[in-house]
């Protein structure tokens, strides 16, 4: 059978553009190596997902796949390994399955780039966390380092001024990335702020919390307290199964119309943390999928 | 005082937005008429917004009215008559009061244009609807009549295809608005579908339900049996009290940058239903609210 839209990837764009796939009336199938995306690893409960005052990412993921499961939209738990568009896109799955559909919605996501270090995954969610705006509000008056002095890490470093008592901003290599007016408007008005260069962390300490990390500066250790590691180098969009069927900008994201989120290939749609959309929360990932669905049906209707 | 951000509605973008502001730890005020927008008056259960699988408009609203009060951030039920830019916003509330801000983010939605005839207001959510892609599904084997045959028209007529036993798309005018694609696809491919121009739907009548629409077509009475009635002659954003702080487009709609959100007045954002984004959903209004935070957080923190 040829599906209408085949989507890729099972976090909360995927679910959302199911749900109105499904609304309506396209044949519909999800892929996804396993459900929920970055919510279900998320440190803290999120508080800013409209309609749930609190809910951990656990407990969102499953209302979300419970909805898909009650409309019986169909779904498969299994990786997609390659796309290629002939006459339909045909899409072939690690099991070696093969399925054929008239339009494809990726919503693979993108995974938080790791530091890759001691310690990183032992405290996650225990003091190491890769999103300030979530996390924010719990590390008032603590002390804090936030991994990477671009200007994620800068923006990540203003916004805990207001919370916590100290913030390092700590960058392994000889230069700040971030804009040089950010740098400026920290080292102006941000007394809280304190910036390291060539500085490498090496370690994360800590016993049921973080406590504190082991960097390396100019060849010398040094030792900073902090409760709160935050890491902000970048993201790492899920595209490898693409090959050229996509166009991607320097951040490895998807490049899409901003209003249909169809990308260079007709029929092609990528919705959430994928694309190119510079905000990445759950409800712009659901919004992107809603819309992807209602672009995926325009389309199959103009054929 | 003067807030960082005032955002003007009480429907899902307002909401959100407001939950954003305050999560970024912004001085924030919420002002709006009422609770809720059109979702308080929708006629049938809400099944796609992601996280509930089935919930009454004037329930999620709730959730999303209890979220805000959770958190504190502070409304007040009230229209606001203009807003002038000096050096900050300075809004005017039909109750005389004043308030100034640095960002102001619009949030007033849109009002399905009316028929204003007998029987529309009566059988609303019995039988009248403004939106099919919610009630499409519950016409299932029924014969309906579309109002309005511009592009909207038409696809609501095909969309209902699937479902419906029969469907009437009915125009005053003398020509169809709708593309000539979308009329050529309807004559060639959808036998269901019976078009009539130059007719007028004068009253909706019925008992407990709609049982049909009288009409007069070229002055002689024309009576049509149909148990829906879905108007589809446009939407009228709320825009009045902006004088010519905004450019709108044909629609009637608030020309925004599609990333930012951010209206021709810099600090000024509009986000949901009162903006030029195509699709208009609950996911998409709450996902635009968080947006325009996001981005007004940028714009003060640049300044």
């Amino acid at each position: 059978m040829i599906y209408d839209v085949i989507i890729i990837g099972l976090g909360p764009a995927g679910i959302s553009a199911g749900i109105y796939a499904h609304r309506q009336n396209l044949e519909c199938l999800l892929i996804g190596k396993s459900f929920g995306g970055q919510m279900v690893s998320k440190a803290v409960d999120i508080e800013n997902y409209p309609g749930f005052n609190k809910i951990s990412g656990f407990d969102l993921v499953e209302k979300m796949i419970d909805q898909l499961k009650e409309k019986g939209i169909e779904y498969l738990e299994d990786k997609v390994v390659s796309i290629v568009k002939n006459e339909y896109f045909e899409i072939e799955l690690d099991s070696g399955k093969k399925f054929q559909s008239k339009v494809v919605i990726v919503c693979t996501g993108a995974e938080p780039r790791r530091l890759s270090i001691e310690g990183e995954k032992e405290f996650l969610g225990k003091g190491v966390s890769y999103c300030t705006t979530c996390d924010g509000p719990l590390f008032r008056n603590k002390d804090v380092a936030i991994i990477g002095g671009g200007d994620a890490g800068f923006e990540a470093a203003r916004f805990f001024s207001k919370y916590a008592n100290k913030i390092y901003v700590i960058e392994r290599g000889k230069d700040f990335i971030a804009s040089s007016k950010n740098q400026e408007i920290v080292r102006s008005f941000y007394p809280k702020i304190e910036t390291l260069l060539e500085t490498d962390v090496i370690r994360i300490i800590g016993d049921s919390f973080v406590k504190g990390i082991e960097c390396s500066k100019n060849n010398e250790a040094l030792s900073l307290k902090v409760e709160g590691v935050f890491v902000q180098i970048g993201y790492v969009p899920t595209t490898g199964f693409l090959g050229d069927l996509v166009d991607m900008n320097d951040r490895g994201e998807i490049i899409v119309d901003r209003e249909t989120l169809e990308t260079k290939t007709p029929g092609l749609f990528a919705a959430g943390d994928v694309n190119d959309g510079r905000v990445k929360q759950i409800v712009v990932a659901c919004s992107d999928g809603a819309r992807a669905s209602v672009y995926a049906y325009k389309y199959l209707n103009n054929k």
